[in-house]
């Protein structure tokens, strides 16, 4: 057993731009050397989230359209007062859809379906560098 | 330390049709032998999902009419116009709900409250068998 | 690698209380002496979840609006009729939270972004003494 720790970076546009992290992910666990466990995706911020969809641009539009549904970025939050800041949908959106992801893999594979991809989102309202934990324990 | 990887299976009708898999994670753990450590749930694919739930009739409709209400089937999908599919609305709620879940386990016993069930959902349209990878990790 | 399981204990107000769980998860990690790993928060329990945000008043209180808005509780849920119950609500809310978060640590510290911390959010609908798995597995 052993534990492997990377950051994967990217660039994003914010606003619920995804990014499809699975070929860097994938990379991470065959550098590892290690054969069976899980891998851990970590968003080390409170704007961002991991999740896995079906990679394709309806899909993903149809994931933010929810999203403007049901945390709207045009009223009024109270994280707004607090800081002056224009992101309290984000905060919402990624408490809601969650920092962290666990996948398994066996035989060196990642234990996805072959439309399903992990996939970061950036909530944040504007385009920047950003990284994701991506972390490997197994044996 | 030791990982041990299964497949469990089930029949479900779709449409929010969720799967009590408490049984079926438990029994991985204890063929597992191990004593402490976790065990992933992981939907390979992405129009289910897992989470848990007190697992009654009532408090499972009451989660379907979030998703009914939210993300309704009957309206425009930008995934539709991609494939011709009809599951735009499944794909977006596996993706809020998310295909992973981590569960602690102590002296072979899971980690969970007396009223708390581990279901599997399946949001894809039709009745289909499904599968769901449990990987345990301890020792 | 070792496993190292605590529980970690809290009074909470219900309601959509959030208690900041950072410190403690953080002091378990210490304890543990291990290196680098993860540690997996888990809610023995169907009517609390887990997950990180920016842990001021405002953004609390920005997703507690959400879940008033998407799941209210002054409305019929199927689950009342079981058992009389008031808390179909609450139920709703942590399943779709989610009841387990994984973070990674390395270096012995938390991999989590300046402004981001491990919350527990209480839906139910009264004040109660609450308890928390933190499992820790790692080297």
């Amino acid at each position: 057993m052993a534990v492997v720790s990377r950051e994967l970076k990217c660039r994003t546009k914010g606003n619920g731009d995804a990014i499809d992290i699975t070929g860097d992910t994938a990379r991470v666990v065959q550098e590892s050397r290690l054969r069976s466990g899980i891998v851990t995706l970590f968003v080390p911020g409170s704007t961002g989230a991991v999740t896995t969809i079906e990679f394709e641009p309806g899909a993903v539009s149809d994931l933010n359209r929810l999203f403007d549904e049901i945390v709207p970025p045009n009223r009024d939050y109270q994280h707004h007062l607090r800081w002056g800041d224009d992101n309290g949908h984000s905060h919402v959106r990624a408490a809601l859809l969650g920092p962290s992801l666990t996948v398994p893999f066996a035989d060196g594979e990642l234990s996805l379906g072959t439309w399903q991809q992990i996939v970061f989102v950036d909530f944040d309202t504007g385009p920047r560098q950003r990284r994701i934990v991506a972390q490997v324990i197994g044996e």
